[in-house]
């Protein structure tokens, strides 16, 4: 399975990289990092990573969207929210990481169906699409094949989550032990 | 205050960026990352993030070190050993995540220092230098300047203790909270 991560200017670190973290343990899937139009990606906290274009996608599996304060920009930029539609619609699993689930939103695809996000920034993103059920208590969410997480660290829980319902219990315990994380299921 | 972090090929995702989504939450520190000789470095997540040369380090505040297979390469390099050393050296404080505590071990600047590491590595680490006090059970251990945690997830808890160390309790809590993360003080 190809896990394809959406990366954009402002990204959250650990969104991004504790799911990529868990994922990583699982040696028979392949990790790689897509912008609109590829090249180097940065945040604020002045990582610089080098990204293909989101046309390079191959292998439609599962598909990463972090959050973070690019966020704010990505949601108006209409070109890479069809994109994004695109890519997510044709993806197996959809998978969204806090203020991620904004832009997913943003597509329509998470209409009537239930999800959540980082609940510090949660009015801005039920302000995104009222459409969707918003689940403002839940770390994270499954409603088919999209998974929807709260803030940052609950990322690497719901990744865990999304290793268990394709593995089973036992290599989501020991993918949280090779990593010393204390899953908070 | 700078946080520099030093990355070669094969570094462990969430050893460097469990710690660089902690200290990006303080607005005042600035991130930067180093290698030996600059350029691209990659990991098993295909990762490649932009570094400069440590060479280039100008203000030796924070030194942070991860861990990952690309370790067991370094600890024998020893033009690579010798740089780290004298930037540890110069350094207010060196942090090491996971096996990172082995490269700082190889310099020699933690012998006769209580250290530890990741549990899964740890006679291998261990092996590197007797010298060193190895505490086989701690998360994380604090000896003079340097912070040496076991794997992954523990960075990032070591990395909340740090802030701790420098702002408070209620800074370090705070910061636990924006990332909801679960401290395991």
């Amino acid at each position: 399975m190809n896990v394809n991560c959406i990366v954009f200017n402002d990204f959250e670190t650990l969104d991004l990289f504790g799911p990529v973290e868990v994922f990583g343990i699982i040696d028979e899937w392949e990790i790689n990092y897509f912008s609109f139009d590829g090249g180097i990606i940065e945040n604020k906290d002045n990582i610089k990573i080098i990204t293909q274009s989101i046309d390079e996608i191959n292998n439609f599996d599962i598909l990463l969207i972090p959050g973070g304060f690019g966020t704010r920009k990505f949601v108006k930029d209409s070109e890479f929210i069809t994109k994004l539609k695109e890519t997510a619609e044709r993806s197996l699993w959809c998978l969204t990481v806090c203020t991620g689930s904004a832009l997913l939103a943003q597509t329509g695809l998470l209409d009537n169906r239930e999800a959540t996000s980082n609940k510090a920034a949660f009015e801005w993103v039920k302000s995104i699409n009222e459409k969707v059920k918003w689940n403002d208590k839940a770390r994270w969410v499954v409603d088919g094949k999209y998974y929807t997480s709260s803030g940052v660290s609950a990322g690497i829980d719901m990744s865990l989550g999304f290793i268990r319902d394709r593995f089973g219990e036992e290599t989501a315990v020991n993918t949280a032990k090779i990593i010393e994380y204390d899953w908070f299921d």
